[in-house]
């Protein structure tokens, strides 16, 4: 990520100056340059609290062309899919792999263009291809900060990444076994089970007690609660009789 | 996406709950559930421009038990890794896979917390498992609505768009070849190429045409360029001798 250079050309908005720079944080991404900011709007995300170095230390331009002089592969980003586009044009997930595959050995420049146009022709120009977001045909248009945020997210994210395996040890079926037994007592001193059906009944909250993926502790914590309702239970049917 | 419930805890700021319904439109995702938020945030945000009918259509609850209640998986999202969690955490990457998994069949509620302090673990008690994006440990607490269009995004991305196919025909080895023999001809006119190193200078250029990666339509558009180059030197060494 640190070979990665995120350009936003003629930002207006200071909100998402403060909000592209706090995304490029979050995923680990140092160097912000500008070009011909709206001058109030960066002097007011500079100011503002929690910028941080990051704001400081971005750099600005007079146009793309010098903000990009330095970067082998320059790759704009744009909502529109067909303005007929001189530029081959890539989904955020295929583009993603190949800005990764070049941000190995060398720098990339990553554009995003006004918040109202979008990136001009001649922006495009300084262009070796285009990515899209793939948003909503209705609504493609994203906020700034958003679209910074989910392609920095994209190329943060690791597709490997295996799911983890649960550090709770599952209940052993004699742990079952012994909550299944305790709660068919507490089911039959309460009444809940008609004499006639109890075979039955038996089975049923087994089978119940097994579809509950319980963990061990999970058990523990569980007959111990049957434990005092019986004990209550028996001890009130005793009061009773 | 449109069994997806997402569910904003207590927001402060009507900017934060704009951008989160935006980001919501931009991913074909109607259905927002807000839980007992600021007022005036809630009331200044419907009233903003382009507010549109997904914040017009937004539903408020008491609390969360009253917003997921027809839910039957309840994900929350943290940026904390360790406070003591007592529910399994999973990565984007991962969670997402088993959210989409889920929404095949059923509703699925999307918990993000309030912008300062995030979900409470009273919140969280409502939750089977907690989500995390993946950001970089030294800054691990991303914008609300920035967090909300990640997920979404990532929900909404396929893994297995391939990559397109470029629609530009590649130039034919002829076409290379013209490109070089002119080119070579225009060196040899202006002087570039030294006599003694002709035959190596010639391999030197075609080796290098074929490096351009030239579509059809472009070598055409070269070969014009050279053609009218090169009658320009033909013309202009006429004019010196």
């Amino acid at each position: 990520m640190n070979n990665l250079r995120v350009v936003l050309v003629a930002p207006r908005n200071p909100l998402n100056i403060g909000a592209a720079a706090r995304a490029m944080s979050n995923f680990g991404c140092s160097h912000l340059r500008l070009v011909n900011p709206y001058k109030v709007a960066f002097r007011e995300a500079r100011s503002a609290v929690g910028a941080g170095k990051l704001l400081a230390a971005a750099k600005e331009y007079p146009g793309v062309r010098e903000a990009v002089a330095d970067c082998p592969l320059v790759v704009g980003t744009t909502a529109v899919r067909h303005r007929e586009l001189q530029h081959p044009l890539r989904r955020l997930e295929v583009g993603a792999r190949l800005i990764k595959r070049k941000l190995a050995s060398t720098h990339v420049a990553l554009l995003f263009g006004p918040e109202k146009t979008g990136l001009s022709n001649e922006d495009l120009s300084h262009c070796h291809w285009l990515m899209h977001i793939p948003t909503r045909p209705a609504h493609i248009s994203m906020n700034l900060g958003q679209a910074v945020a989910v392609c920095l997210y994209e190329l943060a994210r690791d597709a490997k990444v295996k799911p983890e395996r649960s550090t709770a040890q599952p209940a052993v079926s004699s742990a079952l076994d012994r909550i299944s037994d305790s709660l068919f007592d507490a089911l039959q001193i309460s009444g809940y089970i008609k004499p006639k059906l109890t075979a039955s009944a038996e089975l049923k909250v087994s089978r119940m007690v097994r579809r509950l993926h319980l963990t061990a502790e999970d058990a523990e914590t569980l007959l111990g609660m049957l434990r005092q309702i019986r004990w209550k239970l028996h001890s009130e049917g005793g009061q009773k009789t």
